[in-house]
């Protein structure tokens, strides 16, 4: 942020009174400026014993799989936002069921929450965003062409508790301990 | 938003090419200025049988009681989130533990993440954010003078799963429905 999106003033980078930390602040109108970590909600969409993948058609990771996922907007819940998502990337309506997992992708500002959900009907489709889209049994999971850290870790887990024979929610940080070559460090909380 | 926090610009208000929402679209720099909604992540500090609530020193609602909770930060996780909003508001230290409650706020653009934490040791005050802290055991809870009704509603699941004998993940929506007077509509989520 160089200017004031109030006002248009060149904002400066200090410590508002009363704070601790670093904020735009604008010597004109006095608007602190606050940025903050972003959701991005997605779903697990089951149908039978299978899961529903979309093969990304945009940057970054064109041409590799992921869950439908995508930033909560304004005005909708983390559960409408999920739905949203997975009509918009698979077209597909899904009824959201509970949280399967919680991570923290600080280096980014991150959050991911992932929800179980149902495939209402087995209809769907490529889209804008997804250059293919399918139903994947535990077996054919393409788990060398996945997307993101993120979603590997989720479906590791989904298929371990899948195995164990009971769903609980998962916690974790998932953070990136090095750009080139690109490596992550993966905890799980208790 | 009125001007272009990039380039300083006058922003224009409208759906960009490919997209299906009003945005703040900068018409100089191409800059689309995406608002999302923020996450408000806190926790139930528990010592033996009792939970830590402050006073509130600022407003909205000064000198009514709450849990220590504050916008989520860039950099930081949900439960480190937690721990410095407990420290900052509270002067005490928590060990955060399970995801207790995850409430969408959407008429505000929030999203409310408490967890159940341990205070580390019985020691704990006021500070700049906080008129009073005190521990209080479930018969001392101040119903009447809450600050928030996702406080309130938190609190009210939390000692329903302590008489049932174990605390699991609650997840629901708080809307509002009239403005004068203030009300809510709060559902769960199965």
């Amino acid at each position: 942020m160089k200017y004031c999106s109030d006002c248009g003033a060149e904002v400066q980078w200090r410590v508002p009174e009363g704070d601790n930390r670093l904020r735009s602040v604008c010597p004109s109108c006095h608007t602190i400026h606050y940025q903050n970590p972003k959701i991005v909600t997605g779903c697990i969409p089951e149908w039978d014993d299978k899961i529903l993948l979309c093969r990304r058609a945009i940057e970054p990771r064109y041409g590799l799989w992921t869950l439908p996922a995508g930033f909560m907007e304004n005005g909708e819940t983390l559960q409408q936002g999920a739905a949203r998502e997975t009509l918009e990337e698979a077209n597909a309506e899904v009824g959201v069921q509970q949280l399967f997992a919680l991570f923290n992708l600080p280096h980014i500002n991150q959050v991911y929450m992932i929800f179980r959900a149902r495939l209402l009907q087995p209809s769907f489709g490529a889209s804008a965003e997804s250059l293919e889209v399918r139903l994947f049994s535990a077996a054919q999971v393409p788990w060398g062409r996945l997307a993101f850290p993120v979603i590997k870790e989720t479906l590791a887990l989904y298929y371990r508790d899948a195995e164990d024979g009971g769903f609980r929610m998962h916690s974790g940080d998932i953070v990136r301990v090095s750009e080139q070559p690109r490596s992550y460090r993966i905890e799980l909380h208790a």
